[in-house]
């Protein structure tokens, strides 16, 4: 059954977090590998502009030209690992183009050039793999490729970024430290930059998304069009009502097809406490998947760290000298993919939780009431508190409505003198 | 990068849940499939008694023996889908000696029969796949294969078997509803069957387990070896009293590997609330992997059901169909397997929770203490109750022991004369 013991030979572009963790794993561990598939998986060029400490590169090729490792013509697969667009893109153009494999742990890459870098690896009967894109160590492409490749996928819902995900969680607990203090800690705990946006507002999780979506329904890569929010306006005081009414509030990537089209959003979310999901907490990622046969399966683990990004990487550098090149690259065939239109976040359903702050009870929640009525909007729980005091807040988790019903309510509802301040509103599972 | 459209001729025994949910997503998801793999995969022949009322059979090839479906020269996998050993062992003993590839949901037959059908389908150059064998829709075989190739795993515990995974969740709950109960119940449900012996004692999940020890360190299955123990003894008072402590009790398979051995148990344990496992309920399953790159990643689905079966049949015979000819059967190549002692349960080392009844409290605490430390065994948490009865539950969690030890210590404290009645021990993760 085994092949004959063959050869493939690693390039590595980039020396740090993960490649260096890579480098490591390749090297230390190649008897296992070769006892788990009968291949002698070797790193024979390595591109950094610096040595990484943890790496012996004392055996072998090392440039300072990251280039040099995609022109080296003993080098069948290049690996990826420099993160970014430039020069990463120009340098999967290269090695694609000139018949070379690459392994990327790049979701910016494969989220907004895949389509490309797909149809270029088609043309030159190579294959690029990203499993390390998303969800690091959790092989969850490979699940939903290929463990669910006779399901029809309806939905894909995920704790794809661990910092919001460590940022909600810490908010969680006791304290009541609010989003600016726990980014704070986070920072000095490393699981945040030191410029928080990509995490924070949610890019990162957009761009695994589209990734997920391409996977799941065989649509083509449209980064352009997600919708993304991030977490900087969750407030302790919603995960409080949150919890009151048997929910955490999780930063989740959802994706969703059914005859209209696909729905792809980033955005905090109200998740049921019965939900596993709900259960996944500090840096952990998670990924659920609805599907017709296999029904609800999840795929849990760290989602960043060298280790298991790496642990992604060298399973896909193993999947390609195991000669498995006929998946495609996008999951589906080129001639396979459906362009189904993306919904606009105006057109998706969900159920909401609203938070307002009123004065005049009775006659705020007789407006609210009225005007929820009036769009269709029914009410399915509701949180009263500090009954006596002159505002209150009054929490609301609605039925399923369309998002256009909902803006067009709070705006209604917004300008009732009897409501002060804004209106928080926060999608649920 | 897609090959060309190839066929794959298959052939299905037995037409029962798992065959006709089988027969049905290969028929109908054919174009989904050929999409995402660019193979027409298609069922020629099915072997069954009788037809299935869900399953329209006028276009496919009938035998009522399914020896002729082995014997069809236009099939090239065979579906071993009649479960137990008496035909399938002969079936597919038959089917890989004349060059089929076989795909099987019997974990039986791997776990008793798998070392002879590997080699076998090694002799003749076919694959035996059994995706399907462990943990129903959720594609822990292949995430543990290929996803971790790269990495040293040290460790596998799972909920893998949802008849008693059921049962606990139920006993957990309100109402106080003992095993006999909620067995009755389960029956009732059709989660369980009418003889509950093979899912309520745990051999069921032993063979699952023997199968994923294989899988994750490759070592030969040694079903014979494994240490099993069933859900029939615990009661609603262990359920309450570990939820004090801040467990669940859940039912486990464990498979660890150091190097000294493997261990290879299936028993209830104690599963601390913070552990994704913990939050498992019902029918699910759900399977921990701790490795050393990836870390700890979980794979949570349902355990059973025809199409969750179904689904990863179906992503087997796409493997095949795929070439994906170079993995072994076993995950590791013939020539690679370690054979390492399967460890003794009384060598293993955990932590226990104890329960004992007591009369004259002050003297049994004494004594409880003074042979405990006597053998090492430190208290890390205790719980008593109803201080003021004449016979008091005393409950002690300890530290990690070695089950000797404790089998020693436990000897001496049943001989104490204040305590009264059996002593109940289960092993906390």
């Amino acid at each position: 059954m085994m092949a004959d013991v063959s050869q493939c030979r690693v390039g590595i572009c980039g020396l740090g977090t993960v490649a260096s963790a890579t480098y490591n794993l390749l090297t230390r561990y190649a008897p296992l590998i070769q006892s788990r598939t009968g291949t002698d998986v070797t790193v024979v060029h390595v591109g950094c502009r610096r040595d990484h400490p943890d790496c012996d590169l004392s055996n072998v090729r090392v440039s300072r030209d990251i280039f040099d490792v995609v022109r080296d013509p003993e080098v069948d697969v290049v690996l990826e690992l420099i993160g970014g667009t430039d020069p990463a893109l120009a340098l999967v153009r290269e090695a694609l183009a000139t018949g070379k494999h690459v392994v990327t742990a790049n979701k910016a890459l494969i989220a907004e050039f895949g389509a490309e870098l797909f149809d270029l690896a088609d043309t030159n009967n190579v294959s690029i793999r990203y499993e390390a894109a998303v969800a690091g160590g959790i092989p969850v492409i490979k699940a939903i490729r290929e463990g669910l490749v006779g399901n029809e996928i309806s939905r894909v819902a995920g704790i794809i970024n661990g910092t919001t995900n460590f940022i909600l969680s810490e908010m969680e607990g006791v304290g009541n430290r609010g989003f600016d203090e726990v980014l704070a800690e986070a920072q000095e705990l490393g699981y945040a930059e030191a410029d928080p946006t990509f995490d924070v507002e949610g890019i990162d999780a957009a761009h695994k998304l589209t990734i997920l979506s391409t996977i799941a329904f065989g649509v083509p890569l449209e980064f352009e069009a997600i919708y993304t929010e991030g977490i900087s306006q969750v407030t302790v005081a919603d995960i409080r009502f949150a919890e009151q009414l048997g929910y955490k509030i999780k930063h989740l990537g959802i994706t969703a097809r059914d005859g209209e089209g696909v729905e792809l959003r980033v955005h905090p979310t109200l998740v049921p406490n019965s939900a596993l999901l709900a259960q996944v907490s500090g840096v952990m990622n998670a990924v659920m998947v609805t599907s017709n046969a296999a029904g609800e399966t999840m795929y849990y683990g760290a989602g960043a760290g060298g280790d298991a990004t790496g642990s992604a990487v060298v399973s896909d550098v193993v999947d390609i000298a195991r000669d498995h090149l006929g998946i495609p690259s996008a999951g589906y065939g080129a001639s396979d993919m459906t362009t189904l239109p993306i919904k606009l976040i105006e057109d998706i359903e969900s159920p909401f939780y609203l938070r307002l702050t009123a004065r005049d009870k009775p006659g705020v929640m007789a407006s609210l009431t009225s005007i929820l009525s009036r769009y269709n909007i029914s009410i399915e729980s509701l949180v009263q508190r500090d009954a006596n005091a002159d505002e209150v807040p009054v929490v609301i988790i609605t039925n399923r409505v369309r998002e256009s019903a909902m803006n067009a309510a709070l705006a209604e509802i917004s300008e009732q003198s009897s409501v002060t301040g804004g209106i928080t509103r926060i999608r649920v599972l």
